[in-house]
């Protein structure tokens, strides 16, 4: 049924959107390949008959993951959000994408600049045997990792500092002055999960910290050098920045 | 180094592995096509110069994937168990296969006859968007699964029953009756894993159980239909059996 859009009201809705970072240049359209924002927006012009933009919570990077990143997008057609959702998962195989969620929401509601707290998961691999079934979602460790250091040093990063540090060179942000809600080590058997919480980080932010948390947890420096590192806002002072493989973007929260 | 292999006593070792079943057989050699042991076998062969057979604890079908698969062998080379791992792992690349842990076990150790229990996880991922990060380690179920009827039901196959209903009709065990230590349903966000344990279990057994308690929580039959159905013995009474890629032996304890 083709009805022009002229005549037909949009209707914002929010997505959460799971998919696998590899095989994508990241979450932002580029020219060099293809990203997850281009896949799903190839889709949505199929269902709806014209060209319809999406915006998302945060620009992922190439090759990182996400469990829960979450994008609007104004869709004309006048489908309940559940038909939509199927729709959608159904145009997105065989890619590694899919629509968890589906709802719609107030013409105000903005998925990046509405979102109050990013969740962020790095997963390590710490046995000498490499990964399996968590191959291409976690980086391996072979050397034993002091968890208890990490955890240590990860608590210097909580609350606001300014992580110059930690930044990407070709990083945007207006200011380095972010505010770490949460920076957590969990051991899970051969895991141990890096769980940081901010309401938005600097590029690479979360993968430079991860960079220098291994580097204490195999002891090469020791917790307390993390408060030296902030200190010197410079990005030499820190350790290398951690693959993207390992990084999952877990939950937006509005 | 070549040292003839008549002047080096042999030492037994157990071996821990995981695997991805996607793309083998399954465990055992076939002529259909490459199994998880011809790989590990051709890998040992590399390392030790002369053909080296191993025993698994069970003979997991295609598909089936593992995390704590074990089995034993004997060596002539007189390495370290860890360095042998370490051979062994490097060899393996890019199967999706590794030694996650290696020791030297006594000479009577046995990895199928020794194993006082088996540890299987059934991962069922229960929403109307497909799997992504968990693609091909789940049994996707898009319609709501009520986990607490597929508990009750579970609990009824706890302990001794002649399990034929379950049972595959290529199964070679000498008797249908099997003794469940364990059979548990843990509702973990999207996800639903069922657990189960027993000493050893008939082929196909966990997957036509799964099949079955899926019909239970689609309120297709009410948890009590577990005591009939087990009481028919007899293949037709259950349900379909559930696909391999959900499947997981996760450890076997002596």
């Amino acid at each position: 049924m083709f009805v022009p859009s002229a005549v037909m009201k949009t209707k914002r809705f929010k997505m959460t959107i799971s998919y696998h970072g590899g095989g994508f240049v990241g979450w932002q359209r580029q020219k060099t390949g293809l990203s997850i924002q281009e896949v799903i927006e190839q889709v949505l012009e199929k269902i709806e008959g014209v060209k319809v933009p999406i915006y998302a919570a945060g620009r992922t990077d190439s090759g990182v993951h996400a469990l829960g990143q979450v994008c609007h997008t104004e869709l004309k057609r006048n489908y309940p959000a559940e038909k939509y959702q199927l729709a959608i998962n159904a145009n997105l195989k065989p890619h590694a994408i899919a629509v968890i969620e589906m709802e719609p929401v107030a013409m105000d509601f903005h998925a990046r600049f509405s979102a109050k707290q990013r969740d962020y998961c790095y997963r390590l691999l710490n046995r000498p045997a490499p990964p399996v079934l968590e191959r291409g979602l976690v980086w391996h460790q072979p050397r034993p990792l002091d968890d208890n250091a990490m955890a240590k040093a990860a608590h210097y990063l909580l609350g606001q500092h300014d992580f110059s540090s930690f930044r990407a060179s070709m990083c945007q942000a207006h200011s380095p002055i972010k505010t770490l809600n949460l920076a957590e080590v969990k051991k899970k058997g051969d895991e141990i999960e890096l769980h940081f919480s901010a309401r938005s980080f600097l590029h690479h932010q979360v993968r430079n910290m991860v960079g220098s948390l291994v580097d204490i947890g195999l002891g090469k420096i020791p917790p307390e050098a993390i408060k030296k590192i902030l200190a010197a806002k410079n990005r030499n002072a820190a350790g290398i920045t951690a693959p993207a493989f390992g990084l999952c973007l877990m939950a937006v929260k509005y």
